[in-house]
């Protein structure tokens, strides 16, 4: 259960409070507030607050003094409009603020996005629990990789299978199921026994025991902001994160999209369906048709595809394409390469 | 009046809903929120929305579960504490929007700050009311300049007076009361003239008169676009604007201070009274303590108030310190130059 | 000519100046460093100074310890991977500053942009110069408005006819040469005149002539800050501007594009072809590709393309499409809609 | 030594060669150019490219055509102008690009900096190297903490002593020499030990020796992704970072504290002595006397410093000071609390 009893008791004692508002609501949202959203073996997502809805990004697109609109249609082609036009700026109006309990590595991918605010808890002067992440046997069996995929980033670009290749389907012939049954059940025994090691290891320079008892009553132990730097990236941090609308769908299209890592997909699936869906439902629903699930095709790929809506039989070769684009473009189109 | 009865009747109608709500509210700032607070002559500055108070920065700040914390000596004591210590990121956990009335040239200084959300009124795409923006008598008396101040912001540097000096105590002398109202009346004048004139052209070059209609009926009229572009920096735009209070504390270090041109201030001042005074009383207060009246005290300066503590003679010439340098101090401590 | 010959010389004494570096190097646009390239009737974009090239981008891409690569070829393909997948962070690795003198209604548009550095000449401190924008008669007669297009930007979404429909072909009909020439010769009058007349106005309220002498002498003049807020948006500013790559090429997106306002566009358009090409032609030509000729496919769009690749005859009722989405996609394939 | 024979021979070819450049250089800068500062055990810094010098930041205050200024004294105290009364957007129009090495840990500390570009070496796609930071015993012994000091940040506040007072002189009491060294040398045993360990793990799950080969010949191994989850926060990673002036100024001020944790000062120091001292001397000088040495006092803070130099007695308790702010004071002016 990703929280403890005393943090459960805290959350439905602020949900039980009901106050006045002159503000805009979102009762869909309501509901969930300060409750955990359960992602992977022991981390979670709960909104902390938010403001605006979709209304106020059509308030913002017209600058008008009352709401966004009455009529809902009108509101919903104007999203839309400003969604498919790359208008970008009254989604930033909205605004939401997240409590998000995650590995150190997924924390590492997330914070790379620069336009958030971050309070993150502090290994300095708070001690960690003993609580990592060990990947479920589907997913690690899935991101298998294969032996000799030596391939850099670079490499990738050369029209060669590209990196997370291992990952595919075309490499998975190469394992036998028993093989992969041994080596799955050694990989995550590993895993968990380094990861309690570490913890072993950290509580000793620390000097404490569980209940945070001194465990050898004559020596000091070691500055937590050091005794830290033994525990592994699989280990669990917590942090608030806001952002406004528009920073938060350009993450969940980096975060949300195929290419992403299992871990981090895996908040952002939940945060763009069980949250963004919520909240803003048009908004939501307009970045699934003109972001998530659109295609950008290059000057030369439309050229392509005029020419195949006219009947021509096209070839790589003509195209003027690399042999990867060609390959992306087709399978965009629902085609064999 | 700022708002036209029509838009005053929306305000209206807002604020006489209201909702019910799990999250943080700030009675005191509800009660003005959606209405207009005056500056200058046309313009206002209006809450829209809001999200936190002075409790979410505590609870950023210790990555908790429940609110900020119940005892509210021990909330302001650690607001305090990273205001003074310049622990910036929980103060980004709060968050405001605002409608701003405000003339062009005040609007350009705003936006200089790139870390708010904005969206303006479109003077492309919409047509511009006759609003602009005219200093009263004592505001343009007190920025009377004088003649041979040819000073640039480099020569401000070396210990000559500054450019703005005109405005200063020590230019008044050269001004009888009388050139002065005569001059003034003048200067009023013509800017008021000059301001209507320019709205002359704009509406010929619509080919618009004030109801909207065709003047010459044969005739199209210039796009708006281009059209705008004879209308004076005194005219009035708007936008909403969005922005944290880390971000905004940060505008009204630089805009509420007395180096800010008078017509900044004015909104600044607004913002900083009326509203963050409402919104996080012990924020505002701290803000006050530890920015706005704070003094910094340079390396060499730090060595000379050591000095006179102890009760030394301190000259300018064995302080290390240049001229302008000396008067900024002593004018710090409060004593003669 | 844009600069003075006393600017003019102080450029030259610049460029004649070489020093050795062991940084990279950019002999194309070391060609054109310092120099002014024109816009419009009085303004220029300069580049003042530069970081990285092509190479940077690789290099970043790979977190290399020598030079992004040899094989150019290589380099060409790993940037058009990076561009084409919106891997956009090794953009971020090139530098430029540039120098921008602009009217301020563009300005007002160009600081939109919030992520890039500015320095701005202050109308607080100096004298602005005489000299304002009046745009030539074609960009004046292209940019003619149809009198009964009061649509706001939101009637625009609702498949009507869009807000700028004044200044396309449709809309030309109802203007008979003889008329346009006329209204022409009078817009641009009435510019220049309102233009004109501000600036005297502005040095009235200064009390100064051209010369900088006071006009009379018993009179003190208004300060810079406020005299200057008679002066139109027409008139011209400058600024340094100093963005990197990434950001850069987001602004020429947005403000190279077709539904810009032509002003800006002219400073965007000479930016793109005279500057990046120069600086990094490989991404150049790869954001050609992919980004400006690019189309993008909603999830419903894309339906309809493979439907008409499979031979299929789509009407736009069956399509889920509104009328204005599938008027672009015809338009982006080329047909009629 | 932080590089290996290869990466050293590319660093030494890009330094072999020089090309011709019109832009600003900064002869002391390219004499350190592309070689690795050594920080910590394994780590480094090395300037990559760099842009401007001081004469750019006054160029950029002055909006000039020509070069900053030609006498140097007028330089200095226009930038000694612009840092004190923080001026700050000239000093955003120099830019340094860095390679560093540095822990996990300290990258997570860094990187909460927003304002900079990134591109890190990316664990998904590389295999790391068998390099953690391991602390020398000389700041692992003044790191050592006090046993009872379960202070958080918040209780910091009320006047108790704060969370990090275990690294204090008032704490060392406790410790006698002997038992320290014994403690000592088990804790460096520890972090060593679990560090290669997880090293061992790593290699195991990637099912690759040292070489690269494979371990088990009939296993696939598991996805860099998943495996690299069990490294410590201690091993090295490297990123390229991109900032400018201003920001990294920023960034030195917190950075380069004595409040900050050893390991990042380490970096930050170097930065400002040995890079930002080069590339901007007069900057660097300002940063030190107004910045980093300088002292804020707040508005009581200030009123007793007056009443003390007019030779007043002045207690805690008339000062209307917390205890904490008190000793703050009494710390800055050099006084007993």
């Amino acid at each position: 259960m990703p929280l403890s009893p005393q943090q459960q008791a805290e959350v439905e004692a602020l949900r039980a409070e009901a106050r006045e508002t002159r503000r805009v609501t979102v009762p869909a949202l309501e509901d969930i507030l300060y409750r955990p959203l359960k992602v992977l073996d022991h981390g979670f997502v709960r909104v902390v607050d938010y403001m605006g809805d979709d209304s106020a990004i059509v308030q913002a697109a017209r600058v008008s003094y009352g709401r966004g609109t009455r009529k809902s249609r009108e509101g919903r082609d104007l999203i839309r409009y400003l969604l498919r036009h790359r208008h970008t700026t009254p989604f930033e109006m909205c605004e939401i603020k997240l409590h998000v309990k995650l590995p150190i590595f997924v924390a590492r991918q997330w914070l790379r996005h620069r336009t958030a605010s971050v309070n993150e808890y502090s290994a300095r002067y708070s001690r960690l629990d003993r609580e990592f992440y060990v990947p479920d046997a589907a997913h690690l069996r899935s991101a298998l990789k294969k032996r000799d995929s030596t391939l850099t980033l670079f490499e990738m670009e050369t029209d060669a299978p590209k990196a997370t290749a291992a990952q595919s389907d075309s490499n998975k012939q190469g394992r036998g199921a028993l093989v992969d049954s041994e080596e799955l059940g050694k990989a995550l025994k590993r895993i968990d026994r380094l990861s309690r090691n570490a913890y072993g290891v950290y509580e000793n320079l620390l000097n404490e025991d569980e209940a945070g008892e001194r465990k050898e009553p004559e020596h000091t132990g070691v500055a937590r902001e050091l005794a830290r730097t033994v525990l592994p990236v699989n280990y669990y941090t917590q942090f608030y994160w806001k952002s406004d609308l528009h920073n938060l769908l350009h993450f969940l299209s980096l975060r949300a999209d195929a290419h992403a890592q299992y871990e981090i997909r895996a908040y952002a699936q939940t945060i763009l369906d069980d949250i963004v869906g919520r909240w803003v439902p048009e908004t939501a629903w307009a970045f699934r048709d003109y972001v998530r699930d659109a295609a950008s095709l290059s000057s030369r790929g439309l050229e392509v595809v005029k020419r195949m809506i006219d009947g021509e039989t096209v070839t790589r070769e003509e195209s003027g394409l690399s042999g990867r684009e060609w390959r992306e473009l087709m399978e965009t189109l629902g085609r064999e390469a």
